[in-house]
C-alpha cells in the first residue's frame, strides 16, 4: 500500500502538461515559498487528481466521484472536466460557499450532506457503489498520494534542495507524498492546527485515531482521522510533528499577502505560522521550503 | 544618456540580495507570467530604487526623495529603511488610500499634493534643491531604468528564453531597461491603456508629447508623457506599441485573479489585457511572457 519515490516520479511523467509546475518565491535568502495556490483549480489537490483519473485506464461512464471540505472536489471537478467526463461531488454542509460556488461552475453535480467529512464521505462512497464511477479519495489512495509527492520533487528541482519541507497535514495526503518524494534529501515538519491535530495524536498513539474538528481551517484540513498510507509512511521517516494556534494562522495569512502580495487560505498559511510562532525554528544557515498549498479564498479576507 | 546592457548586468549585481527574484509562473505551455507582485514593496520600481541609491555612493542625510503615482514612492521608502535613512515623498492627490497608508507604515514623511504626477514632481524637485537630498526619478533616470531592467534578464533566465515581452508602460523606465535587458533575444510590445497613450503618441509624433491621464489604471501609470530615455530606446528599437480600452485591464485582472490567484493591479494586469482582447495576438507556438508589474491593491476588489 506504500508509495515510493519511483511511483511519485511516475506521477509526475503522467500528470506532466496538465498540471503547472507551479513557482517557488524565495523570500530571504534561504526560506522558499512553493505557490501551489497558483495551481490549477487553486490547490495542489489537481495533482492527485489527476494521476488517479489518468492512472484508471478507460474511465467510466458516470465518470468521477469525491468527497471533499471543498479544495479536493475542486479539483476532482477541474479533472473531469478536462478530461471531458462527469464528475459528482459530495460536500459537508461546513464547506464554504466559495467552494461549493466554484464546484457549480466548473460544472460539478454537487451535493451537500453530512456534518462533516466523514458523512460526506460515506455518502459518496454509496453512490459510488451504484453508479460505478471512479472514487477519488482526497487523501488516502496510492495513486493520489503519489500525485500530491510531486510538489515535494518540484521543491527540491526548484530550490536546488532543501533541509526541510514545512507542509500542512490533513487526512496527509500531502505529506505523505512530499515524504516519499523527497526521502533521504529532505526532513519533512508537519504543521496543524491544534484545533485538528490529526498526525499528531496519530504519533502519539501509533495509529490514526478520531480527533476533534474545528477552526479557521477546518473547511480544508478538516479530516477526523489521518489517513492509513500518511500514518504508515510518515510513521516510519519519523515525521517531526507541530501544532500552531488558530490566531498564528490568521496571522501568517495576513502577513503572506503583506510582505509578498501571496494569497493563501487558511490551510494554505498553516505551514507558514510554523515559523512565525517558533514550533518550528531554523538552525541558522537552514535551508527551508513551505508548501502555501492552497488559494481557494475571498481575497477580501486576506487585509 | 542611454542604457546599455551591460548596465543592467552591472544593476543586477549591485541590487542581489536586496531584491528578490520573482518567480515565473508559465500558465500555459510557452505562456510565462513574471510575478512581479510578489516583489519587496509589491512591484518592480524597488528594483531601480537600490539601483538608484546603490549607485550614489554615500548617500545624504536627508536620505532619499520622490515623486510617485503611489508605487516608487512605496518602493523608494523601502529602500530607504533597507538602507536606514530618511525618505521624503510626493504624490499627487488622486493615489489611492492604500498605497498612502503603505507609504506612512515603511516611515516616508508624505506630502500629497498637485492633481496629476506633473505637480507633485515639481513640488519634489524644488525640495530636493533645498535638502540635497538624492532623487530618485519615477523613470527617466539611467540607473532606476538599467535596475527596471533586471526584470528582463531575469525573465529570459527563468524562461529558457521567450520571443517576446508584454510590459506595460507609464513613463517608460520599465519598458526601457527590458528593452535594454533583452536587446536582440526577444522583442518588447508595450501595452498601455486607451486612456493614457504616452508611448503610442510619442512613436506616432517622433518624440514625447503630453498626453490626457485618466482611467482605472492612472494611480500607477498616469505619466503625463514618456520619459526622454524611453523614447530614445524604445524609438530606435522599434517597439511595437498597443493600447487596450479600460474594460480589458479590469476583465485581465479579475482572469489573473479566478484562473491563477495571481493578485495585481490594474497596471499589473494591463499588458495581460493585450492577450484577451487580441490587441496582441501570438504566433502558434510562439513564446511570450507577460510583466504583472505591481501588486498594491485592495484584494477585495480582486473578484
Ligand atoms: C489547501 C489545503 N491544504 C492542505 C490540505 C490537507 O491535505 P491532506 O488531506 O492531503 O493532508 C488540504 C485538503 O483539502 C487543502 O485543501
Ligand atoms: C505597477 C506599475 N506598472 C507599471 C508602471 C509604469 O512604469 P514606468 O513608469 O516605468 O513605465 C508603474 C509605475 O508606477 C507601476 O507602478
Amino acid at each position: 500500500m506504500s508509495v515510493s519515490i519511483g511511483d511519485v516520479e511516475r506521477a509526475a511523467a503522467r500528470i506532466a502538461g496538465r498540471v503547472r509546475r507551479t513557482p517557488v518565491l524565495e523570500v530571504s535568502p534561504g526560506l522558499f515559498l512553493k505557490l501551489e495556490g497558483t495551481q490549477h483549480a487553486g490547490s495542489f489537490k489537481t495533482r492527485g487528481g489527476f494521476n488517479r483519473a489518468l492512472s484508471a485506464g478507460r474511465l467510466p461512464e458516470t465518470g468521477l466521484i469525491a468527497a471533499s471540505g471543498g479544495n479536493h472536489g475542486l479539483a476532482v471537478a477541474y479533472v473531469a472536466r478536462s478530461l471531458g467526463v462527469r464528475a459528482e461531488i459530495f460536500v459537508p454542509t461546513v464547506a464554504s460557499p466559495v467552494k461549493v460556488e466554484g464546484l457549480r461552475a466548473l460544472g460539478a453535480v454537487v451535493t451537500q450532506t453530512g456534518a462533516v467529512y466523514a458523512e460526506a464521505y460515506e455518502a459518496s462512497a454509496k453512490r459510488a457503489g451504484e453508479t460505478g464511477a471512479l472514487d477519488v479519495h482526497a487523501y488516502d489512495q496510492a495513486e493520489v498520494v503519489a500525485g500530491q509527492g510531486t510538489v515535494g520533487l518540484e521543491v527540491l528541482e526548484q530550490t536546488g534542495g532543501v533541509d526541510t519541507v514545512l507542509v500542512a497535514v490533513g487526512g496527509g495526503g500531502l505529506i505523505a507524498g512530499i515524504v516519499a518524494a523527497v526521502a533521504g534529501r529532505a526532513r519533512v515538519v508537519a504543521v496543524e492546527p491544534e484545533l485538528i491535530p490529526t498526525m499528531h495524536r496519530a504519533l502519539a498513539a501509533g495509529g490514526p485515531v478520531g480527533v476533534e474538528v474545528g477552526g479557521v481551517a477546518a473547511d480544508a484540513l478538516g479530516a477526523s482521522r489521518l489517513g492509513d498510507i500518511a500514518y504508515e509512511i510518515a510513521g516510519a521517516a519519523d515525521v517531526h510533528s507541530v501544532l500552531v494556534p488558530d490566531e498564528a494562522i490568521v496571522e501568517a495569512r495576513r502577513e503572506l499577502w503583506r510582505t509578498c502580495r501571496v494569497a493563501a487560505e487558511y490551510a494554505g498559511a498553516t505551514a507558514y505560522a510554523a515559523l512565525m510562532t517558533g514550533a518550528y525554528t531554523p538552525a541558522p544557515g537552514e535551508r527551508v521550503a513551505v508548501v502555501v498549498c492552497g488559494a481557494n479564498t475571498d481575497p477580501a479576507t486576506l487585509v
